[in-house]
């Protein structure tokens, strides 16, 4: 069983925008059994996306389109499925119920002719309903394929597939088991990697497939399994994983994990009934907007304090301000005088802080770029860790963000 | 002349890497005057490639082709080049010895038979040295057309786009002019706004396409124009945008030009000599996240609070407790209070804050989900603005950031 993607859209052949709905579409097809065979984006252009459509239909049993389901000229994607299918646009009266609500909650100018416009869907189509937008999503079938267009809207997208397209999928068709179980390697090259684990590699059974995907000094080995039954499957995988441990054990550092590390501490937190606070100098609120970026973080997370200037350290963390005299305000006392004090002003059990230098250039420091000391307290100790984390500014706030969570994970572990 | 990009890699149809790579390469083209027509992502099996590669050759006059140039088994592109050219694979001496210097400079383990195929090539490519990898580059002709294979790397990938690709490009091909120039408005719906440009959209010529990209309270009016005459494209476009002020110039904040809003506020501000603090709840880190990403803003971002719970307000912003009691913590009154005592904390000259219900669920306040307050203190007043921002919890928070800037954009214009 095949699936295929298809984005429409000039906005992601000239580059505007980079296209991350494939990636989550085909991430939540394997989950459910369905491979993915190409990802394919084409034009605003009838005759482009009616090719497109042909082309996919000869390889694929479910074929999920987005994008190009505005209400304004430059959205064809309705028109042209109509044409595919030799089908005629209709009124679906419980969209346009739900146009006229989203206008009258969320948009204050009047509802158009143009927006009522919305409410039109293919007549052999079964409507998605969309909570969060005006274009609802569409399942339309053909000769045992499915057709689902759906729109580009990222969180619009999502929604439809997870209370629609998924449930609906797994309903309607039968869907093996698929497995993707990937390795973290630290310290070895990927052809050294290759070399060590050869003999093992060409005894995997068939339906075992391996890939390498080296990045930046480390290398992951991604399993991908599948098969009917999805005790046979884990557990060869299982077995298969074991057989790595004396060829390569040395360099394994664990298994690549879905939920993001700020759920994991957030869970751990509210299950210790524990609080957090952070005060954040070179990432710059990226700590605070992941950790609050997980419903229910409230429960947890008091608070944060971004002191980007010197000055602020001083007076709203009360930093003392020989202490950034004597040792800069790079450095690992300073890191721990504002883990210290915004633990004691937010009146928590844990908190984070970070002082650092991103770059491009220098600021209020001499300390070098990638430079980041970062500062954690505990319910009953202070302490700082310090590393450079390379000359690109985004990556710098993105390390940074990872190792103190990282940090702060060790910590709660121990209360 | 179009070009198109074929992407390799099962990583991408399981959706565990996003495919920037296409993004790039596709602004890159652009700005040379090549259209992109198609992105296929597919799979590392020999046949589909080899289609892949057919049904591009039909339609455009370049191929890029990144990924599976790794040393591994996983790796097919080279094999899969030679049988589509019917060529076979030759040493390439430059290729090995640089192989041989990157391993003696940077990696520990010893060189191998795996690390010197690398310097295998199709005997009927021109070779493209990958200054930052072992895989090289390769360009290779047929039939008028032209095949470009890259490393999947994405920095590799870039340097040999801009080394090599682009001037070789420029030199063998009669490129076009291509612009696109981007109209950022605020304020007016997708479909009201099409309705009041709908002469001006009828009657642009046909070398002008119009796009409408509404994103979380804005919508961008792209223009793309193509020709041969450099001059006759800007004049005809630049022309067509100054029509566009007498019908909606009221909502119209500017071009884009690749900068965001945070960015623009940034120069407003350091130009000025004027500084900035900000107040989070609902927006949790989100608006000090964007200023801190701007490079530079040291120069006036003093710094942030984030009171994500009701007692932080009272204690560490001074928001007085029978405000919160009286008005709830969702309010106008409690928004400007937020604003007027973090301007008043970190002593600058503006000020935003934000108190709202960003939901799944309701937080420490009754009310509905998606309602924000947005404070704005100046240096001679303090004001709120509230709206409904919808029922999604990714959405709230980014719709109250933009709206949070575009507000005090307005301000601090007037200083």
């Amino acid at each position: 069983m095949y699936a295929e993607i298809i984005t429409i859209g000039d906005e992601i052949l000239i580059g505007q925008i980079i296209d991350t709905n494939s990636a989550y579409i085909s991430k939540a097809l394997n989950k459910i059994g369905v491979s993915v065979y190409q990802i394919t984006s084409v034009q605003d252009e009838k005759d482009h996306i009616l090719q497109a459509f042909s082309e996919a239909e000869k390889r694929a049993d479910i074929i999920i389109v987005t994008g190009g389901l505005g209400p304004t000229k430059d959205d064809i994607t309705k028109h042209t499925i109509c044409e595919y299918f030799e089908d005629t646009l209709v009124q679906n009266d419980e969209v346009l119920e739900h146009v006229k609500e989203l206008f009258s909650k969320f948009i204050t100018t009047p509802i158009s002719e143009v927006n009522k416009r919305q409410a039109l869907v293919p007549s052999k189509s079964k409507v998605l309903m969309n909570k969060y937008g005006t274009a609802p999503g569409m399942w339309i079938e053909k000769n045992k394929k499915v057709f689902i267009s759906l729109p580009g809207v990222p969180f619009e997208m999502k929604a439809l597939m997870e209370d629609e397209v998924l449930p609906r999928i797994r309903k309607e068709f039968h869907c093996p088991f698929i497995l993707h179980k990937t390795i973290l390697t630290y310290g070895v090259g990927e052809s050294a990697l290759a070399e060590r684990i050869e003999d093992w590699e060409n005894n995997l059974p068939a339906f075992i497939k391996l890939a390498y995907l080296p990045n930046l000094g480390m290398v992951r080995l991604r399993l991908t399994a599948k098969g009917d039954s999805k005790d046979v499957v884990e557990k060869e995988v299982n077995r298969q994983i074991e057989k790595l441990y004396p060829l390569i054990g040395d360099s394994i550092s664990g298994m690549e994990n879905d939920r993001s590390i700020e759920a994991v501490l957030g869970e751990l937190l509210a299950k210790k009934g524990k609080t957090l606070a952070v005060a954040e100098s070179c990432t710059g609120g990226k700590i605070a907007q992941r950790i609050t970026g997980v419903p229910g973080a409230s429960a947890y997370f008091k608070g944060s304090i971004v002191t980007y200037a010197t000055e602020t350290k001083i007076e709203t963390l009360n930093v003392p301000k020989e202490l950034i005299e004597t040792h800069s305000v790079v450095s690992a006392e300073v890191a721990e005088a504002m883990a210290k004090n915004v633990k004691a002003l937010f009146n928590t059990d844990f908190a984070i802080s970070t002082t650092g230098n991103a770059g491009p250039s220098k600021g209020d420091s001499d300390a070098e770029i990638g430079t980041v000391f970062i500062g954690i307290a505990t319910p009953n100790a202070v302490f700082s860790f310090n590393s450079n984390m390379g000359n690109h500014r985004e990556k710098v706030v993105n390390k940074a963000t990872n190792k103190a969570f990282e940090l702060l994970q060790k910590e709660i572990l121990k209360f």
